[in-house]
């Protein structure tokens, strides 16, 4: 899906209630965390302005927004591993998004599973 | 635990070759989410410099940096709510660690188990 054609489309609004508890940073940017549903892992870390947010809870295909490209993206639209968005959390001081998701392939763009898998700092005690 | 006794005991610093590996904002700072080892729920997001981190893999008590108060802070030295760290990952791009924990009372300063609890976005499909 090309991001220009959808945002002509469907230019999409945050709901104003939400968007009023949102905490973002400099940038207008939360953090949003995608966990898979079912195993619980986490798959990867990203991030989202308010119309990657409004986009994400009315189609529920992830969407985030790009801080070195500077634009929105689909998660899968270019790899095929798309999230499906099964609910959205908001955590207490607004500043950050839980997405559970279903996750098609891989979340990372190595090709793992998910972005935490490559590098341990820490091995786990048992 | 005092934050400054600690810290006049054994200053910690990072391992060279993982402090390499990280990809820190414009404060220096990376994101640190907290899941709890055996639920798999995300208890909650915060922020770690280089010795917070430091801290973390050398204790494995998660230790994280406050942008608001700028200090350190041992998570459940005021609370009693610890987490103990069991293991900590970081992601592809260097900028987000995973700490697997087992936590102590409510990780949320509201007296939820997870931050994520209160504020539901988007409800689940089923």
């Amino acid at each position: 899906m090309s991001r220009s054609r959808e945002e002509q489309k469907a230019p999409m609004t945050l709901d104003a209630g939400i968007a009023s508890g949102l905490k973002r940073d400099a940038n207008g940017l939360i953090t949003a965390i995608a966990q898979e549903r079912g195993t619980g892992k986490v798959l990867m870390v990203a991030w989202m302005d308010d119309m990657a947010l409004a986009r994400t809870l009315e189609t529920r295909e992830a969407t985030y927004y790009s801080r070195s490209r500077q634009e929105h993206w689909v998660k899968g639209a270019t790899s095929g591993h798309t999230q499906h968005v099964h609910s959205v959390r908001l955590d207490c001081d607004g500043d950050t998004v839980l997405l559970e998701v279903d996750q098609v392939g891989g979340a990372c763009h190595t090709g793992d599973h998910s972005c935490f898998d490559a590098y341990v700092l820490l091995a786990p005690e048992n």
